[in-house]
């Protein structure tokens, strides 16, 4: 079925449009008042897990602000925790893992699991986010890096400087890539099960690629992704959103990538210069600048637009939205590309 | 007098040296067993304001490794002290400031204080270290930048993204303006104290820089940096090491300063071209490396000094080093660089 707004598709394509798409990463998140009830009800497994939950989550964006693509509720962790890896989400801390793999006996009893039985909760909901999407807008489906995986595996819970998991890849390399590929393995199998359940796109999230040298992203990160592009390119588009990988740009757009998602680091002219001026982009507006005023944000937004230029980009932030943003600054961020006009 | 070794002042000064100078961010720190004994029995503040404390710690990795430039013990945070705001470090924790600025009359309230009131502790640590180090090595002062002051003095705390201390700046700039040059100016007059007190060079840490954007940082940082580098290039030779900073070294490098610190991400390659190709660069070893087998630091080093050349060079970490990095790694890194030959 052809979907109806394909501004998204035909950016990803490299198409001509009349003004770029855009969407919000973690736009089914916090700032939204209907995610809080939902939230004060449901812990956050169950929200990923119940598909019901998952999809109304995933869509409450789109009816409030009308964006041009939905991006499916979940989380990066259900990856490990389908690989038989016990990850929890504490309240005010974040995700907690209690039995972080730190040695090769415990890479090794890491498991690849069967996709279906242990993550099917995601394809169902795909399905029924399909079902309430009606065809209007595609809807993205996405993953973690390997390697950003593999931080929260090893650190076991959020970090600045992820320096244990950064240990254990640089004094047990071996170990490091055996679980690398476990992950990348699973990662693949995920990702081709959600486009087979309907997602018309697929995001890697490399939320720790930027803790690396560009020689360290190459061997731990970036050789990984390669393999998920290199798998999933023929069945749906690809995009790379790599935090802090200005470095590894000019690679990510010679990798059959279908577009690059750039952090507010990087100037829209640096971006489209270090990632070879023909891939699409997708961002980069600084989460924290939706604090400034609505009118404000909106000169910011056309202003980001013409330096990106409007083909071959899809507006998004260059991170998360945060949780304390206004609704009406939310909605001058999404409004302003709406009302683009060259 | 003249410094015994002045492989440091050389490279700063931009001439031919036979190996390049090194020294490692934090390097009297929680890797030291001599240093963890002193951490036993004086809490943390105590240290930085008992002259014979401070001089006794900053000595400790010289007496060890022999670096070629020592580092005065201290912290960032004594300068928010100084201006009257509170500052606790917690242990397990980190910097804790437990009244937080986050309107106009809290700025208002700010003070800038008189350097020998209320920083005179760190000038006495300063001849104090001096004569223990009897002109063999230089000793580098040091300060944070405004904006990273500034992101412990509004959001409290450590922070992954630092979300308060923008919303401050993106809701109330003119009050963030009004706080950041009463934390240049305070910073102006105590790193003149302490060029006056007898340290050779100083150095600017703009830790939390890379949480900008390129146009959010000349605003909201560099133009303060710029400030602080125009009252001190003709006392001594100035540092700047801006972590995640790679889009402004380009400015950094025509600013008047003595020299750059660059983070691990930015390849030798990238930093000489980035920072204009002529000034001095420091950097930029990922600390995590230090966990790789004493023999293949040494042979990531030599590779490093090889890609950056010996001229106009300083070795060091690309930030602080950790605290569980072994001592013979450390050793390994300095002994590096002693070793270097063309």
């Amino acid at each position: 079925m052809a979907i109806k707004n394909d501004l998204f598709l035909k950016a990803l394509q490299g198409k001509t449009v009349d003004r770029p798409p855009v969407w919000m990463m973690r736009q089914a998140g916090r700032y939204l008042p209907e995610f809080m009830e939902i939230r004060k009800k449901y812990d956050f497994f169950t929200r990923c897990r119940t598909p019901e939950l998952a999809s109304e989550i995933t869509v409450q964006p789109i009816r409030r602000f009308g964006m041009d693509a939905a991006i499916l509720f979940s989380d990066i962790l259900v990856i490990p925790q389908a690989m038989n890896i016990e990850v929890q989400m504490k309240p005010d801390f974040g995700p907690y893992l209690p039995h972080p793999i730190r040695s090769k006996k415990e890479v090794n009893a890491v498991i690849v699991p069967d996709i279906e039985d242990t993550l099917g909760y995601v394809m169902e909901a795909i399905k029924m986010t399909k079902e309430k999407l009606k065809d209007e807008i595609p809807l993205i489906g996405f993953a973690g890096s390997p390697w950003t995986i593999l931080c929260y595996c090893v650190q076991g819970q959020g970090s600045k400087s992820f320096d244990k998991a950064k240990e254990f890849c640089f004094t047990q390399p071996e170990a490091a890539h055996t679980l690398l590929q476990k992950i990348t393995d699973t990662t693949i199998a995920y990702l081709k099960a959600k486009v087979q359940a309907g997602v018309n796109a697929v995001q890697v999230f490399d939320s720790w690629g930027g803790m690396l040298s560009p020689e360290d992203y190459e061997t731990y990160s970036w050789r990984y992704i390669q393999q998920i592009i290199d798998a999933l390119k023929n069945e749906a588009p690809v995009i790379v959103f790599g935090k802090g990988c200005w470095f590894a740009l000019r690679t990510m757009g010679a990798s059959g990538a279908a577009a690059l998602g750039v952090d507010w680091t990087c100037s829209p002219q640096n971006a489209r210069y270090l990632s070879g001026g023909t891939i699409t982009l997708q961002g980069n507006f600084d989460p924290a600048r939706l604090f400034s005023p609505p009118a404000e944000i909106k000169k910011r937004v056309t202003q980001m637009i013409n330096e990106f230029g409007k083909d071959k980009y899809i507006v998004n932030l260059g991170h998360g939205i945060l949780p304390n943003v206004p609704l009406e600054n939310a909605r001058a961020f999404i409004d302003a590309v709406k009302e683009y006009s060259e």
